[in-house]
């Protein structure tokens, strides 16, 4: 297999705002495998919090050499999981290889892995802002969404006012992410109030590790989700500790293949599913959607919040991301646009 | 998709006893699924432990219906998985779409798993008997088998007589499965003296739920294996308080689909994996050879304790039982010998 990668910028529709901090564009690498005439796509979207860039994913890539048989998953997704970080990296050869097996077979990956097409709605992601800005984009967001997804951890005292603010603006289902800004004592006060204006869950409120996490867990009105402290298979025993559900993301996974194994233990350990992404395009979108009916809940908007998505193919149907029908991830580069 | 299915006899090479019982012959059923002009096929061996018969597996089987899409095993396991009881005939069922599957695509069913071809080596059943016979066999198995498992359980204290006697007519690594035959007491009296003649680990000592198995689990000296305690996936958080690893077998999993999600929450929980079998055909021991090399132990010898295997193509090669590299299971039914 003949592979190689390249660092593409994607363009937001408007600026993103989480508690870390604000972004207008998202640098993602695309990795192509080529073998027997067919070529697998994938995106890697680095994590700048786990010390990943677009430079550091496409120096992996470059680093990797494949073998001759896509097909044997299990065997190359051990060897790129002995090489240290990049998690991101490896998401992107993992959905390139299955694109290829897919189109190799002329079976969309969801089916190659004997799962449904449709997944649950995706949210809709509401970047952190001042309450009434909020409120104003929930608001827009009514009909084409099902459910809205806040970024909280303002770190000004606002958070529930944000809630409260959406809550009167908007009837859908309402998630919170905190991104690791809460203390304990804050994330006691606050959930409370969350639980009363309805919010179904909230993710990450403690930061990663902290030691706070499994009396969070016993005292939170609401369930816990936890992201930053959920990586892979491994992650996933100390989890049941501090939440009642992970956030799984093929970015930090490490692919579609660890996430599946990762979606079946949470199962057994009694933990509820949230399947997310990062700002990506279609190409990394479409890996997420594959595996997402294993998932509780959903948060695949990546692409939605670019100005264009280079990578078209998934489908926003009565708010659930809809993977293409055709072989591998089945979605393809757009036609360059001209620019006038 | 057409399904159907008969009861098949099997006979054993001589009289095969645990604690449980002995037997001369056991019934199967075996399953065949027609689609697209291909024919899969799996076999069900029922587990009376269970309240399981030829007769109730062949009855579910034949009120089941599959629909059209023979790759949609997720949405097809859960609507099995819905009806109580019947493990072994679920099993026979993914067995048998699992060979369509990779019939129509034209790969093993391995590599359409993306797993290695080869598992760890097979042990070596030695059936419960007096010490001098079970020595007699563990010494006629030097030189083709690599592991021996011992059936324990006699109830006339001679246990690790058992175990001793075999010790000093055979170098190699030596299990034991006590088919829940012991106290507690006599677990801890027994597994010190197992752990001195090198054992490397003990199957199900004690009564599946049996309270006492988390006190044994902190007290033994040998790690403890749950089989009668672990069915499905559901069950593993519970088995990883009361042992070290888990017995996955296809006939209590309901297939080769349960066993791979069970393998990979195993692994999460810290529990050590084997896959272990019935008295069944290289048609049931296909289907398990498929998933074997995600497990640290396994034990597929059935289809070698017959008198003769009517679905060959699994090969014993250097004690490894290898699944064939042709599509689907790769196992086809032999050609009846006349009888004279």
């Amino acid at each position: 297999m003949d592979i190689r990668a390249r660092v593409v910028t994607l363009e937001l529709a408007e600026r993103f705002t989480i508690a870390r901090g604000s972004t207008d564009t998202t640098e993602v690498v695309h990795v192509e495998i080529d073998h027997a005439g067919e070529r697998g796509n994938g995106e890697a979207a680095p994590i700048e919090r786990y010390d990943e860039s677009a430079a550091s994913a496409l120096a992996f890539v470059e680093r990797t050499e494949l073998g001759d048989d896509p097909f044997s998953l299990e065997d190359l997704g051990e060897r790129l999981a002995k090489r240290p970080g990049e998690q991101a990296a490896k998401a992107a050869i993992d959905a390139a290889l299955h694109d290829l097996c897919g189109k190799l077979l002329g079976l969309p990956v969801w089916r190659l892995l004997g799962l449904r097409r449709a997944g649950p709605p995706t949210s809709w992601t509401i970047g952190l802002a001042d309450p009434d800005a909020m409120a104003g984009k929930a608001a827009a967001a009514q009909g084409r969404f099902r459910r809205l997804k806040l970024k909280l951890g303002g770190g000004d005292g606002l958070d529930v006012e944000r809630v409260r603010a959406v809550r009167s603006a908007s009837k859908l289902p309402l998630q919170v992410d905190v991104n690791e800004w809460w203390s304990l004592e804050e994330a006691l006060e606050a959930l409370p109030q969350l639980a009363e204006l309805g919010v179904q869950y909230c993710e990450q409120p403690l930061r990663a590790g902290d030691p706070d996490g499994p009396e969070l867990r016993r005292r939170s009105p609401l369930p816990i989700y936890v992201d930053e402290d959920c990586h892979t298979l491994a992650d996933l025993a100390a989890c049941a500790e501090r939440a009642h559900g992970v956030t799984i993301k093929l970015a930090k996974s490490g692919g579609m293949r660890e996430a599946v194994r990762m979606a079946h233990a949470a199962r057994a350990l009694g933990l509820g599913v949230m399947l997310g992404c990062m700002l990506e395009s279609g190409l990394g979108i479409s890996a997420g959607c594959q595996v997402a009916s294993l998932c509780d809940h959903v948060d695949l908007d990546g692409n939605l919040l670019l100005a264009h998505d280079p990578w078209p193919g998934v489908q926003l149907v009565d708010g659930v991301q809809l993977p293409p029908a055709s072989p591998g991830l089945g979605v393809h580069p757009a036609p360059r646009v001209a620019l006038d």
